[in-house]
């Protein structure tokens, strides 16, 4: 298997230069990467091995496997203790400085790689790769986009999936089977190790506001104390809010994207919540352009909040959330982060979702989700499916 | 919400003392936990927060999120760095060596909690729980054989689901819906962070030739570059084999299970390895006692195997894995490992996958995979679903 025949060499080649950039302005010599997602990043697929980013010349790639991938700047081998010697059979020198996934990879893995460069300065590749990776190409973009436009397909079937007297956890398992025919790959990647979903958030009546452990917008206490997120096998009763926040990778790139249905009319204070987070959305689309700082499109939500009374329903009831926004990409955990002490500044090409939620007791949960790109115009928005409330009935 | 209202206090006083055993042999004084799987196994239910378990007296549970837990011995706190102070406060000394996470948790996350001990000597904690979580309790093992019993249910309507003019991916769906409607929560969890796959491994044909990046046994081309395993959207044709591999999380503990169906009757040779591996499990189930050696087992098959004039097949064909058998549990790559250089040793109450499969190029893949209790009278078989290939037909 040809390596370019998956991702275009000029797209990886302008991937980088961007990473070079970033690596010359922290003066690191080279960076070697081992986890997924930017291995996926680099290569434009996902092997099992070690991408060796110098500061000039090719980039090489040291596979362990699949065993047949094939391309001239790759190099097999089984362990990452033999890379310094095809370093030198190759002409590279050895890096003075080099950049290790410190926030990806575990303690082991980086303590044997800093024992095969014993002499070189170790600098974190994590947050040179969130950098870089923050800022999308044009294919990227495409890639998103398309699966923006699939996510929405699935959203405009979910009216039809509900039969009465399901639970919130039957509508999802349909919401999933729908999905995954649509050509959602269902992994969910998240960047850390803490935090775990499994292909959607369902979220029926009050148990939106049963708080969980992970750093999500939204809670759920889920089916079982292993993972105590999302969907907890209740029945959707009449006057509840179903908020649907399900996965969005069709194409190793994800969209971030919340509708909320209903079971017949819900609460007067809930629909009024619903609107707000609309309104919240139509407002940020104007100011998020290149230069704007995060932490003032979070202000501007807040200001927002506050005129419509809703503060204490904001972003969780009983537990609340810090952040309405996060960068996505091939990870749901990106730069920028939306959140009142972030120093992000959005810059063009950013993908982020924006998800100014409310919880409702009584009701549940309601707001919505959209995935934007960032543009000189404002906040592109590619997650299209229609944002009012849909009743179920 | 009452921590041990989910697991009895007693079954976790016996998991800690197990850990603790381990303790005293290596001479760590303390460990601090992080992440999600040990959390869950000393807790019994996932927090985000920090496990912290003496040599002696009560383990103290660290909770930052959700912050509704209650417990005698639950501290909320929302940062490491208030760990030393919280241990003073409840008389407990600072440890003089500490067992962190170190083959699970980051790199970063393991030198902030280095920081946080300054004067302690570092022991690795992934370590240690590896082997105490690699023999299970009673009432592990009735989890486990609760999620066998229902992976077996879910099998059983395989042949029901099939329908004519398939793609293999059609047919994961399909039996990815009926698990999840038998109560499979989804979560694969892997240790490490290299590994990924979602729900199933449905290898239909050839496809199951096709290399991955990842150590799983058998392989697949999958759907897209950035998840390069499993089903790749062949439409499943006359003489295949249709290999189901597919996710036995139920109860927070996983049972591994492979069956193979076929569409009309496959080339002798596959049958006849089929039957092989069935030969392989039925032997292994009469050595697999405490005290065998887990290298000894994989002698044992790879005899069998050549007796039968299969080594050319066994374990893949273009690509090899190097094991046929592997613990499991919370995750799906726990102690013992089955492979020709292991030097683990069964215990009573290991469980443990065996999966000696086979690869016949223009049929597919082949074999059979159960989950096994190891007791003193041999391999007890926990996923009891008919073992002889099925015709889809």
């Amino acid at each position: 298997m040809d390596l370019h025949a998956l991702t275009p060499i000029e797209e990886i080649s302008r991937r980088i230069a961007a990473i070079r950039s970033l690596m010359m302005e922290r003066s690191v010599d080279a960076l070697l990467l081992t986890g997924n997602a930017n291995i996926f990043y680099t290569l434009g697929r996902v092997v099992s091995g070690w991408v060796y980013i110098p500061r000039e010349g090719e980039p090489l790639y040291f596979v362990r496997r699949p065993e047949n991938v094939r391309g001239d700047n790759v190099c097999h081998i089984h362990k990452p203790e033999l890379i310094p010697g095809e370093l030198a059979r190759r002409g590279y020198p050895l890096p003075a400085g080099i950049g290790l996934e410190l926030g990806g990879a575990t303690y082991l893995a980086i303590e044997r790689l800093k024992a095969v460069f014993p002499d070189a300065a170790i600098a974190d590749a994590s947050a040179i790769m969130r950098s870089a990776r923050a800022v999308k190409t044009d294919f990227e973009l495409h890639l998103l986009r398309r699966s923006g436009i699939k996510h929405a397909m699935v959203y405009s079937r979910i009216p039809h999936l509900y039969r009465t007297g399901m639970s919130d956890i039957e509508l999802q398992i349909e919401i999933e089977r729908v999905s995954r025919l649509e050509g959602c790959l269902g992994q969910f990647r998240i960047a850390g190790d803490s935090m775990e979903l499994f292909m959607a958030n369902v979220l029926a009546g009050n148990n939106a506001d049963n708080p969980t452990p992970y750093d999500f917008a939204m809670g759920g206490a889920g089916l079982d104390p292993s993972i105590p997120v999302g969907a907890d096998g209740s029945v959707i009763k009449p006057g509840d809010a179903v908020m649907v926040d399900a996965n969005g990778n069709f194409t190793g790139y994800m969209t971030d994207m919340t509708r909320v249905f209903s079971l017949g009319q819900l609460a007067g204070e809930a629909v009024r919540a619903h609107q707000c987070s609309i309104d919240i959305c139509r407002e940020l689309e104007k100011v998020g352009v290149p230069g704007a700082k995060a932490s003032d499109l979070y202000d501007t939500a807040m200001r927002i909040v506050k005129e419509a009374g809703l503060e204490r329903h904001f972003m969780g009831y009983t537990q609340k959330a810090g952040f309405i926004g996060h960068g996505v990409g091939i990870e749901i955990n990106e730069l920028p982060v939306i959140a009142p002490r972030s120093r992000d500044v959005l810059k063009e090409h950013n993908v982020i979702a924006l998800e100014p939620k409310f919880v409702v007791p009584g009701v549940g949960a309601v707001g919505i989700e959209n995935t934007y790109v960032v543009t000189a115009g404002g906040l592109e928005r590619i997650t299209c499916a229609p944002e009012q409330i849909i009743n179920l009935e």
